[in-house]
């Protein structure tokens, strides 16, 4: 991993610091908001609200920005480790505030990938969201999952698309200014084809019902975006390959956005562990043996969780930066150690959480309790593309064992 | 385990079937309520109400009043097995429910309990509380959780006790008519002891202040309970043995009152189950090789915690009987598979509505979804008395390793 | 389950007890031989020899004949609940004479359940092999699993079969009297059936080449058995359906011949889990955190397997009995339980033995250790039939999810 | 972690390559070694015999002086994430030599830490056996666990001390050249203090019993040595604190000298998990839902195992050079990775050998199957020093709660 100030730092894969001087820097402007998240995560989850005011002094600092390259006027933030790291420091704070956080984040680091490795019109198109999101000061909102029939685009007959479908679990959405919308064109001939495609939030034709009502992630407003034939001009997608082949090389550029995410869940098991500890401390006296068995393997989970995801990220920094190497082999390579680091991340940090409430005790199961909040936010993690859990297996088992599927 | 109708049944030991005549009319009657259970839930888990209108329902029907022996107007269902059957079978439909239900016959089984053990005060006692629940509807509270100091009995003077204090996750404690309350003495001479003390919801001093906000468990209503000097006649009181003496012959009581509570959970996740695989049985095709492994795995969770329980359960029965056996060795062999089952039950009942929730996908996640109540009651079983979990190692330890404590 | 006495011991499900008389009476007789059993084990294990001198011992009790029905001069018993706790008893001291023992005693249980079951010649079959079990002390070994082509029956073209073919993993093939071999014809004309062929060891073509060197289970003579052209008369044949037809009903035999075998690992972990702890006793002293949390929670896993066991044998001998049921359904029902319980079974016998030798210390890895001869004789349960673990997963998946395999 | 060459490779974490040149160089020379280890592996597990043959290839090429520094020399690898590296792939091929190449390996990392850290007669003594390493090929055991009472020096009335004891598991001790001996002073005056004594293995009074017979790990040739008065000249101890003492800053040594050994486990579970995958796909066909899931859960595993023992090996090189730091910290900031690493790869280790003899079958319970001889070794690893289980969690609960112990 190099960063854009050309210093190495030791790189010990257990997330105990960052590996470049940007995501140090990102860690010390962090720093002075982290209390006011903490403060605020309570009421943000009983009542479901998004906390604006935490995002608003966040954009002032320029960490919205922080993965947009310098020349485009960010921090100029490249390594996924300290992305993922910025995040996980949040998610102790507060998990949906994270959540949220890393999906703009990412968005710089995908930015910077395009602008690496699309066609021209995709670089043009790259190059025009840095600028938003490093001097227009775009919050961006990214919308994956289809609610109901694919979300599609449609020619409108001239020279532009009309997108039309519906999208849930769009984080953030109801204080986005833009949308990255996964979908796909319907062209009048020819094959359908993937697309990204990028709208302004005041684009004719769509909506945010702000509907949002999660069991946990509950400040994240991951609500509805509908689009009812929304213009959308050709400059405004990323055009992928033909939907339904298999695109092994695009595994490179889907790790690098979402791995940074299970920073949130590392973050969530942290947490949970100091005031599971805090509280046993306090307490004071000899602890019963189970307290110091649970106590102890807590933290076995903990550095397993940490390590398992401290090595896919310095993997994923290092492969993100050969772009010589053959690009399926790559997008292979790269899937596999964020796949696996998932499933640890995931499993462990569940565990941990669960072990902080017995610890604890009766109190962690009313509804406002930190432990509660914890036990319904670290779920959401099973749940984030890619890959659901049976995907998951058919991929990593399909390539271990060399099956077409 | 004889029943009253005297004949015996096959036990089978894996929870599919009553022991008693008594629990097969008890789940039928229960039959024609389930759907009802079932439809209120989620309002009463979102608004954290209390299913008033099933209660009144189940009243009429004589269900309240199922484990008070024929002769003082019940059903006399008398077998913990079947008891815990007919919970589990109430919280496939709702878990709050049930646990409100199980408060009421698990009080039924032990004023039984009471009428053969308890000295002749504590036997005339059980008999007015029997007949007040088979003929008068009593619906009775359980409070043992004191929050903060202990709550204690003063001598008033005159020929009376005076409770004070405060206790916490009183199911049911808004509509119960009465309460037993777990508490001690505080005499002018002589040592404090341990005490039951039995009041009517009107006494004079007790105020329910109706501020329960669990995670899960939201429709049982587990509020606080205040009692100011509330006057209870030394007629009302199960008087115990001496504060802070071992007594292992408790346990055998402990044991009975409590393990069909594990019947909860257990229901809670046998009904994930069926949801997942109806789920999955739904969207048709060709289930992915994870998902075949899962749902067989989580089957094998499910039989392991249903024989767990089961056989723990035919124990209970068993050992309740033998009263001629040493008290303090069938109290110390009574709560030995109690707690086993109870490890066993909470562990795979979470595991098994996770592996439901992965199954299902993201719509899980939402705050309405059936498979998100249960993901939060599932958790409360590891809070229910005895054990904590750190007692229930020490008190395992001890006893295969004959230690002292 | 009624026993030939009619009497109706407790079910408890938690293998503490014999459900009939008979198996009651097997248990006292093998209490006398179980000291020696233990003493002879270790040495058996070291030089992978058969304990010749414990079978005749067992011989002379009775006890190889304990299945037989007494009218053909046998103890009588029929459950395979007593058979499973026989085997467990045995397994304590030793796994790989109780592996043997099993062998007989569920040749006993399957003989007489042909005997209620099969077509007339099957019954006269049965008939004949119970009178040479019960009378003339026969000692009959199962070859079940082929090495390389199946093993076969051609016509010889007058009118017997000739069986050639190679089994593995037969064990007690040097001392056995007879073996039943799980075979198929190959017919001049007609469709290929299963078959199980009864032959005297003596058969011209038998050899039995005693070249057993298993990790574990050394004293089981496990040897291969090989058949050149053995003739076999068609009236010592079981006659089953066609080669490659499901058979569902097939599976209540199967159910009711192998599932007493998982006491063995019941046994495996009982002696094991005993070992340990009466070494820390010994010991004294107060012991650490984590040895106290692991007793108890190695009882936790002990008390699963037996109670997933318990319960899964309970209801063996329940749906035995139920020969008026459709015999699809009636396989189908009873197969799923004790896949159950063996998987549980397994893993917790596993698991127990490891945390005893994490209890007990570096001692327990030599070759001759008590421990180290349980950690190898444990991993034999994953390769008992039916079924293997991805079959397993197949079966159960399909009966969940209503698929067709 | 900077190399005598002083450059730096990229540090991932997962175990997949060296982090310095001269670790590389090293895998390099053992590549030609691998196959002739692998081939004689099975032999010399079934003979118990030590691979005499292959231990005097490794060190005409030089391998078993790896550590020692060029000066002295050797090749001059000086990160234990190498040594662990190297000693995995040997582990791949055989894990008891393995074992025995990480005793020898391990010493010139220590010494070289003695070199710069001991007084100034460690110092010397340190130079003495690393030219004795580096020039005169001297292969050194090492001797840590007592049998019966500890062993001891007593002064000899002259100026030499007599050594006293019987050690047990010292790897290679029929072919070592000398000894370092863990064991205590009894001075006529002052207090006892620990030590460690340098011998050789021609000293008058030192015998090896050669009567090794572990379940595993076979060709390691881990035997007793029996010191009866061997005269030991003060100049040839380390001499450490007061006996008794705690002392935090030895952990440091502690860790430096045996996490390697870790790499033993994780090569016997890579190597497993070839081994199985590789049978699966000559099977060919379409796998069983099972075998995938398996499959890729197993790899899960690997992975969480080889990225826990990848950073806490790059934890130990950092730390390692970290000199300035106050001791007492650094060496409880270096042992709590190690013990989390260890419990990870002895778990993970364990389930993927288990794991794989599912996946293929009975064939891997006989005796001499490589899958057979992974069971056995890999149990080896929960023997290892520092520390026991119970010393672990005790440890890592005290420091978690900060409790005194």
């Amino acid at each position: 991993m190099i960063s854009e100030a050309g210093i190495t730092l030791p790189q010990l894969a257990d997330l105990s610091a960052p590996v470049t001087p940007e995501g140090a820097r990102l860690l010390d402007i962090l720093g002075g908001h982290l209390p006011r998240i903490a403060e605020a995560a309570a009421a943000h989850d009983r009542e479901g609200t998004f906390p604006t005011e935490v995002f608003r002094a966040l954009k002032a600092d320029g960490v919205l920005s922080a993965t947009v390259p310098c020349t485009f006027g960010g921090l100029g933030l490249s390594s996924v480790h300290d992305v993922a790291l910025a995040v996980m420091r949040v998610a102790e704070a507060d998990a949906a505030t994270a959540l949220c956080l890393h999906m703009q984040l990412c968005r710089g680091i995908t930015m910077s990938y395009e602008l690496r490795h699309a066609d021209p019109a995709g670089q043009a198109l790259a190059e025009r969201v840095l600028w938003l999101m490093g001097k227009d000061d775009a919050v961006i909102g990214g919308a994956l999952k289809d609610a109901g029939p694919a979300t599609e685009l449609r020619p409108d007959g001239a020279d532009r698309w009309l997108l039309s479908g519906r999208k849930i679990l769009v984080s953030m959405a109801p204080v986005a200014t833009h949308f990255v919308v996964s979908t796909r064109t319907r062209p009048t001939t020819g094959p359908a084809r993937l697309a990204s495609a990028f709208l302004a939030a005041d684009t004719p034709g769509l909506t945010v019902p702000d509907n949002w009502d999660g069991m946990g992630m509950r400040a994240s407003a991951s609500s509805e975006v509908v689009f009812a034939d929304c213009p959308v001009p050709e400059a405004d997608l990323f055009l992928r390959g033909p939907v339904g082949e298999v695109n092994h090389a695009a595994m490179a550029g889907q790790t690098v956005s979402s791995i940074g995410l299970l920073g949130v869940y590392a973050g969530i098991a942290q947490s949970a562990r100091d005031l599971a500890v805090a509280g046993i401390r306090r307490r004071g006296g000899d602890p019963a043996a189970a307290v110091r068995t649970l106590v102890a393997e807590m933290d076995v989970k903990l550095y397993t969780l940490r390590t398992a995801l401290g090595a896919a990220l310095l993997h994923t920094d290092h492969h993100a930066g050969r772009t010589g190497d053959d690009p399926a082999a790559r997008g292979l390579r790269m899937i596999a150690p964020f796949q696996y680091a998932k499933l640890v991340v995931n499993r462990n940090a569940s565990a941990v959480v669960e072990d902080c409430m017995t610890l604890t005790g009766g109190a962690s199961f009313t509804a406002g309790h930190p432990l509660s909040r914890r036990y319904r936010d670290v779920r959401a993690g099973w749940f984030m593309q890619p890959f659901t859990y049976a995907d998951a297996i058919d991929h990593l088992s399909a390539h271990a064992l060399d099956l077409d599927s």
